[in-house]
């Protein structure tokens, strides 16, 4: 039964700030921690928060005329959509999916034999994992900038990574994650931590978030769970090597010089409610000594677990108590803290409070100074923690000094300086480190800026994932999109530019200047080894109840107008697009025998079934080619 | 092997008509009928193409302001992606995706019992199909204008058709057509041909492309193939009747009185080979007389096919001779007619030549005095057949007389006036019925403008599906969106307003005011029989090896914190989330159960599985919710 207030909540008759205390703060209010009371953390002079937005000055380029491109790339993790969205900025449209984790019915992935390889099959044939929930998504580096080779994605739900090939905008490679459950965080190196040369990516970090026994024998007794940090080789995409850990892992960063990863810690408690996971005031960033823990491997000092073979080195508090051999280093954070970035400057990791309303500062010279016994309390490496505003959660920056903070309980965004933060955590307390806030709509998670984790960090779009889109869009029913909002940070003050409603739902992005890719429009008929290279090569090829049908498709015709089966067969039929045009796609459908999928120019693609039912099946061309695109058919005739 | 001119091909180093004429034209030049030959056209002074299309005057609305709302909703077929899509216009934003035909990970669709249970399932319990392919999507009728109760959208590859709800914006139900394969056109009927009282949608027609045997025994010999045109009730969603027919279906039209439905028949030759199709000069328009189909069954005079219990009637050439017996009546068009469609004046239907350079207006009453024995030669019926350009394939209205046709071929969509062209065809070669021509990007399939198929038609906004996109938007490899592109046609001249990509492939879409549906924000505990409306009865109940977990959700917790299950128990969870706040939408997955699905306020969602794993799962909320969002969890234990 819903009683009137409800019912007045559910109506929507609410404010903005009512609607946040009502939602978002319910059950909250004991856990936020008051910034006064805690070491380390200072009040500030706050600015005012911007009025409702103006949509003026640089913003004027955000609408595009007709024909005119976007200057910019957005990578956008799918979120429980399972795949990976391609944007243009500054319009906000959306130009593609990658299908990952799930099937796609479009491109046909996990119809074809080639997806279904990527994604992982049961011994059935029939594929591992239908669901998926990505998060984060960060690309290839060399030099300190993205070099437009791989992204990769995260599923949380089945500890999967997937890769994507940036050359044709496709996933080429899924690893599921050996003893690790709730796979959150992820960060590809940007350089070698022992070998200058290699200037680039050669490994991608995954932070385990659920501590479970290892092996998961379903013991019920806490206390003997555990997470796990993986490192996963870019590419061959095997799993080098994991690190046991206290508490656990959220997000993932790594610094310019490859030498360190780290994860901030939500649940340095090792909870299993969430009353205990907020029982401590502090929690942790907990550090990874890259080449040490890789000369630990070499040297054999790691165990495995379970049937797994990959190497697992011990990076516990227990196991890491002095410094000049420790493998991790465990600084503290206040509560819950939310996200895990790293400045363009190359300088400093910041950690966002959630539950404290501060952003932590964390520099890391000092925490290499701590690994080599010189510096003696860890926690020294912070060097700011400041008052930001309520639930902050991640932090993205512009190139010119400046930190932007999403305030999730507070529905803003801060801009904030780094070096004044320094300043003002030194003592300082004239130094005015906020410079601006905006409000957004609504409740903030992820945000990121143009290049703002390379040191290309350009400082001129912002965009910020409300997880929230209430009244800003048509209602279209109880589920509501979030709203990707688009900002203009190339002055003093931030200007909200554009509301783009998203299907939830994502979390973390990229942005990245449009030519810094160069995708392929056109396959290579060697790429697939299966390739018909000339429609003279059709044909069906019998092998007792094994069936081979050989098949090309041009614009309006497939090479076989018809072709013969018996009930029973077993008949993997496959499909060269001969058509060379770029944009010149073509789809094939069997009725009732579901299977779909595209064949893009001159790619191949093959399926697999058996044919169980008798009849008439006309295949049919389901991507628009040609005007004579809906007589473009084949008839396959199954005999009883 | 690529050769170099192909290579240039392939590398897009080609003008737009080049391009034209050497993707979507190949193959085509002998079947293209030049108009002077063929009886009933005229060529006519044609209007100059507009110049680059301009982005001016009214156009200026079409960028929204950050909180702007949309002034029309759109519902688009997601093509094979095999859902609905929602946008809001002008600003061309997606706003939600409505899973039908195919699993949606997002909302656990083809995940819960629920959405199983509406999109059906083998015996083993897995889903029947997992593709799809959405072409047309139609909603309800009341007085002429859509009612906003419900839409319709097909399914090709499977013969299926689904109704969304506008209430909550979900697919209720779907239904597979028996004898049926690639069901491609679909209309609801907008009043009863009987009874004026009913003055609204009880019916959904739904056109069958393909002819096949009739029980489908997969004979070769397709002089025995036929297809059907098939009639759904609005409301139950179970199959009324069926009309055997020569020939094919391709769209469907209905009139405003009730009394006629019609299909345009692109192949009345019956051919299997694209050939073949296009070999007559003249193909129909396929004209159903409702009243006497639903006489003819009720007086029994049916058969039924196979399995299915459904009326078939005889609408065949050689069972309908005498008119004032027949069911049906074909209307001659030229070649290949792609699409028909219903003026809001309610007197006409026009088809589009496709493979002729025409439009034929059909006059309705003309039809009706057919059947009632007072025309002659049905053909007479056809009041006007004009010249429009290369390749039309589908006709919108803006309510002021005017017709706007999609020209595949030429890029183009003409704007011609319905009444001038008549006059033209009957001889007054002073009429000037083509009003404007405009170049769009490139190859327009489906084009619809704001409550074109109503008599609200309002002529604001034009929409137009091209069906390639080239260069408009940066690249993303080999398979390039969509470009719908909008149009403002309040004015004499038609003024490209925006590119919008999508994701390939949608076909026909409807737009319409917003204030026409009031969707609801939050679900009634009563939708679902399941529903856990007190947090006190959640619990772990077994039987045996049944086992049902009842659950509620409320952020930032599960009622349950923990729950148990053997190994090999058959699991029923039931999930009702309590949260009664718009937009407070929680999800629930299980790590490498494949389980994920989400619900809204007030919603109550099931899955079932067999607990075949042991080991300590980590159930999470996947849509974010709550600040302590991320330490929403229950833990299932299966034991071993």
């Amino acid at each position: 039964m819903i009683d009137k207030k409800d019912q007045q909540l559910a109506s929507g008759g609410l404010g903005r700030r009512s609607f946040i205390n009502t939602a978002a703060l319910v059950g909250l209010t004991a856990g936020v921690a008051a910034c006064t009371e805690k070491p380390g953390t200072a009040a500030a002079p706050a600015a005012p928060a911007a009025p409702a937005s103006s949509h003026a000055g640089a913003g004027a380029n955000v609408h595009l005329k007709p024909g005119e491109l976007d200057t910019y790339y957005g990578l956008w993790s799918g979120g429980h959509t399972g795949d990976m969205r391609v944007l243009g900025l500054p319009s906000g449209r959306e130009i593609t999916r990658i299908p990952c984790f799930v099937p796609d019915a479009l491109v046909g992935w996990g119809i074809t034999n080639e997806s279904k390889a990527v994604m992982g099959t049961k011994p059935d044939g029939s594929l591992k994992y239908t669901v998926a929930d990505t998060h984060h998504t960060h690309a290839s580096y060399k030099d300190g900038n993205y070099d437009g080779r791989y992204a990769w994605i995260n599923d949380k739900i089945n500890s999967r990574i997937a890769r994507i090939r940036l050359d044709y905008f496709v996933c080429d490679k899924i690893t599921e994650l050996p003893n690790v459950q709730g796979f959150h965080g992820i960060f590809p190196d940007k350089a070698d931590p022992v070998d200058p040369a290699v200037n680039y990516t050669t490994r991608v970090f995954c932070g385990g978030e659920f501590a479970i026994p290892l092996p998961n024998t379903g013991t019920e007794d806490i206390s003997k769970y555990r997470s796990m940090f993986t490192c996963v080789d870019a590419e061959t995409m095997e799993v080098r090597w994991q690190v046991l850990i206290d508490g656990n892992c959220d997000l993932v960063a790594t610094s310019y010089d490859g030498k360190l990863a780290a994860t901030n810690q939500y649940n340095v408690e090792m909870g299993a409610k969430y009353e205990d996971m907020m029982s401590a005031e502090r929690d942790a960033c907990l550090f990874f000594n890259v080449a040490r823990i890789e000369a630990a491997v070499k040297a054999g000092k790691f165990k495995t677990i379970g049937t797994s073979k990959v190497p697992v080195v011990d990076g516990t508090h227990e196991a890491n108590k002095d410094p000049k051999t420790a493998l991790t280093a465990y600084v503290s954070v206040p509560k819950n803290p939310h996200g895990v970035n790293a400045s363009p400057d190359g300088k400093y990791f910041i950690c966002a409070g959630k539950l404290s309303p501060t952003g932590t500062v964390i520099e890391l010279s000092k925490v290499l100074d701590w690994f080599e016994g010189k510096l003696e309390k860890l926690d020294a490496a912070i060097v700011a923690e400041v008052e930001l505003g309520l639930g902050p959660l991640h932090t993205a920056f512009d190139g010119r000094g400046n930190a932007y903070t999403t305030l999730f309980l507070d529905s803003q965004v801060v801009k904030w300086n780094v070096e004044a933060a320094i300043k003002f955590h030194a003592g300082d307390k004239t130094a005015k480190y906020v410079v601006d806030r905006l409000d957004v709509q609504y409740q903030p998670g992820h945000l990121n800026a143009s290049h703002s984790e390379t040191k290309a960090a350009d400082g001129k779009y912002l965009a910020v994932g409300c997880k929230f889109s209430k009244d800003r869009f048509l209602p279209v029913g109880p589920l509501h999109p979030e709203n990707e909002q688009l900002i203009d940070i190339s002055g003093e003050k931030m200007v909200l530019l554009a509301d783009h409603p998203v299907r939830g739902e994502p979390h973390d992005f990229i942005i990245f200047k449009r030519d810094l890719v160069r995708p392929k429009q056109v396959y290579n008929l060697d790429d697939s080894p299966l390739a018909i290279k000339d429609p003279k090569e059709s044909g069906v090829f019998r092998s007792g109840k094994k069936v081979t049908v050989k098949m090309t498709s041009q614009a309006p015709a497939f090479s076989l107008r018809e072709f013969k089966l018996k009930k029973g067969d077993e008949v993997t039929l496959i499909l060269t697009n001969l058509d060379k045009i770029e944009d010149l796609t073509h789809g094939f459908a069997i009725p009732n025998y579901n299977v779909n999928f595209i064949v893009n120019p001159l790619e191949t693609k093959s399926v697999t079934f058996i044919a169980d039912k008798p009849g008439v099946f006309w295949c049919y061309c389901t991507h628009f080619c040609h005007a004579l695109h809906l007589e473009m058919r084949t008839r396959m005739i199954v005999e009883a």
